[in-house]
């Protein structure tokens, strides 16, 4: 799966990117930007002031002590807050965007943030909504790397009303960060990324509670015998707990909807088990293999037994 | 996360070894018991004529031609096969096994093992169920390899009728396989595996279908943007089909009641989604990444972020 990223470009593609939160997405953006040299001068700012003393320690971009020196002047300005702090971000940026400016983000949810974000922005801005469909379960500016983006999509959802241009040239940014782009509408994406990715978040959110919580088995029973399944849940569930809420507060609809489907699936195969059906539960686990091949096959995940977590053993499996 | 195997052996621990059944396990435990010096000789069989095939090309032991021949004489004999085999397999080996033979199995469920097994044994076998809690999605005597079991968890279920010393001698052979060991009873292992592998492999399996059987989201959708957090799922939901039909079929009862649990937690999430309760949400996403530090802190799982997928990219995270 790890590929490369290509050469640096000669000509930057803006002046000036603004990246606005500089948590993992952040400053994986920052770190990036730098590398392929994207930008004349990438400024960050974090509303936290601890967040901007480590970020500017950790050096991949210029940080600025206020958001109004942020985004001044800058061609290209990236939301990177949680969904729930969209409002607020663009209402602070707003009197400061720079005339045909492009105002982008990196949300989970897009109906959402578009909603929150449109009623503050002026008309001589271009607000293309994006979503980079990468993560890690880290957070904060100390989690960011520069290939984060590497071979994942990043998926926009341009109003009708959207410039092609601002279009064409923030899929130019994402395509010199290592991505492939989609363009679909924000009501769609929300109902795609719910399936891919939010309800996913749930139910591992849901059975690491659960299992913490049983009184027939201990914390340290659960926690030795992890390696049957379970770790894997906890990876996800250990993400982000204010990017998470947000995500589930502000794309509701999509998520209920998703999670009726999973439950209704659920409950039929509950009713497999109970009465024994053997050839039910060995046609929906042969047919469920087939989906991995093809994300293997699409460059989204790795072919190592077991995520490569045996990668480096002496003696361990073939690749 | 990766250690190493120590030092082999410089006197075997058993003089033969009968290993009935040659998929991951079987073939992984065929090869770190040739690494580790475990045998003075270590038989392989599979009642599938194309598995033996394949085993003798891959030279990790010796490989019978017969069930009879495999287990004739050999000191410890160990059932690899899916649990819904292991009755056939032990009526098959009973009247060849050798008086005071430790007889035991890998079977991830222990109660049905015991009830399919124990009435065909004779009285002067060792029967000592066991469960290496360690796998990989892949299947197959390709898949084996010599560190699968190193620094998982090995649990033993021996009746209260077992000699001491047996129990010993297995114990002995798991450790020399880098496992650690714990002994427990067959319904307590049962229940304390439903939560910390077969629901988790339920779950993954049916979200795996849920996505496959939409029809607002295609295909090809999930697929591109399952790196959103989809993708973890589908690994365990490419597992061995046979095996964990057999799983859910042979622990009923823990599973449905650790399924219960599940739904009811999943009910109270949902509920909390549709009224927006953003606190109880926070609270859970937070109290969950407890769990995940325990699971790394013991040895478990790796510290790396997205399990080390981003190994060997320049630019990656820091580890």
């Amino acid at each position: 799966m790890p590929e490369r990223l290509g050469p640096a470009r000669k000509k930057p593609l803006f002046d000036k990117i603004a990246l606005i939160g500089l948590g993992l997405i952040g400053s994986s953006i920052a770190h990036v930007a730098r590398r392929q040299k994207l930008a004349r001068d990438t400024v960050g700012f974090d509303a936290d002031a601890d967040v901007r003393r480590r970020a500017r320690e950790l050096r991949f971009c210029d940080i600025a002590d206020t958001i109004e020196a942020a985004v001044t002047g800058a061609d290209l300005v990236i939301l990177c807050v949680p969904v729930g702090a969209m409002g607020d971000a663009a209402r602070a940026i707003a009197p400061h965007l720079k005339r045909g400016a492009i105002l982008s983000d990196t949300g989970s949810v897009k109906s959402g943030v578009v909603s929150a974000v449109m009623p503050h922005l002026p008309e001589h801005v271009h607000f293309i909504p994006a979503h980079p469909v990468a993560g890690t379960e880290y957070s904060g500016p100390e989690a960011g790397f520069a290939t984060l983006f590497l071979q994942r999509w990043c998926i926009l959802t341009p109003p009708d009303s959207a410039a092609a241009n601002a279009v064409q040239k923030l899929t130019e940014f994402w395509e010199a960060v290592g991505s492939h782009v989609e363009v679909m509408t924000a009501a769609h994406h929300d109902l795609v990324l719910a399936i891919t990715s939010h309800v996913p978040h749930l139910i591992a959110y849901n059975i690491v509670g659960t299992a913490a919580d049983l009184e027939e088995v201990t914390q340290s029973e659960v926690i030795k015998f992890s390696a049957g399944g379970f770790r894997d849940f906890t990876r996800i569930a250990a993400s982000d707990p204010t990017m998470w809420r947000d995500v589930f507060l502000h794309n509701k609809e999509a998520v209920l909807e998703m999670l009726g489907r999973f439950n209704e699936d659920l409950s039929a195969l509950q009713r497999m088990i109970r009465w024994g059906d053997g050839d039910g539960l060995f046609d929906l686990f042969t047919r469920t293999r087939a989906i991995r091949r093809g994300i293997i096959a699409e460059g989204q995940e790795t072919a190592a037994p077991d995520f490569g977590r045996h990668i480096g053993e002496e003696n361990g499996p073939a690749a």
